[in-house]
């Protein structure tokens, strides 16, 4: 079911300093910050050979990222997402082991224009999982 | 400096219900448990079409993941792998940059049979980067 390896997304405290730390630091590619609104996160895209790095600031009041960076000042991996094909059988196939799918259970927009779906950490190794039809 | 993103690695709790919830709920292809006494974990592999997923599961007395299954019980992402041409030259540009490295500062050899380092989370992002010359 699960295909590619989409993005690690890392939430962090300062995104220049992270960005240039990836971008002069490790060399990468390290892409201009692009706001969300709609997802209340600031976004810099690293381009790896193989996928992507997502380093992830809070935007707004009620960003979904905030309460993390108070647990974890320094940042962290927030979540990692996989790709599927079909994100409605994924999610039947899902629930109907008993995994739970967060929010309402339908499909959100995601930051890339495409549906995505997390699930919940406890039902999966303590790791946030996105999963977004491609 | 950084090419592809080797692996994510995963530290569970349970390794068999793991291991199954990514065969059978999530329809990947995972590979039999590998212990790794030299590095204190047992490891299944998952593969991905563009990269890999680790699940790592405390081996021996002084497994390096066993204080973080005690902070984390549900399991988390443990650290991120990067690979590097040249590790000694990418350990002596991040030296050189502030960034510091775990352990003595020689490379050892990783669960892959390859050089590889840990960079200080504090040094990045919150997250523990290991870098693998391949």
């Amino acid at each position: 079911m699960i295909g590619r390896l989409n993005h690690v997304a890392i939430a962090v405290p300062d995104l220049e300093a992270a960005a240039a730390q990836y971008r002069d630091t490790l060399g990468a590619k390290v892409n201009a910050p692009q706001h969300e609104p709609d997802h209340g996160v600031t976004v810099v895209f690293i381009e790896l050979p193989n996928t992507k790095v997502e380093l992830l600031y809070p935007l707004g009041d009620n960003s979904p990222i905030a309460g993390f960076l108070e647990k974890n000042p320094s940042g962290g991996i927030h979540h990692i997402c996989y790709e599927v094909d079909d994100i409605l059988a994924a999610r039947d196939q899902l629930q109907a082991s008993g995994a739970r799918v967060l929010g309402t259970g339908e499909p959100k927009i995601g930051a890339h224009g495409k549906p995505v779906l997390f699930l919940h950490p406890k039902d999966f190794t303590g790791t946030l999982v996105e999963l977004e039809q491609v």
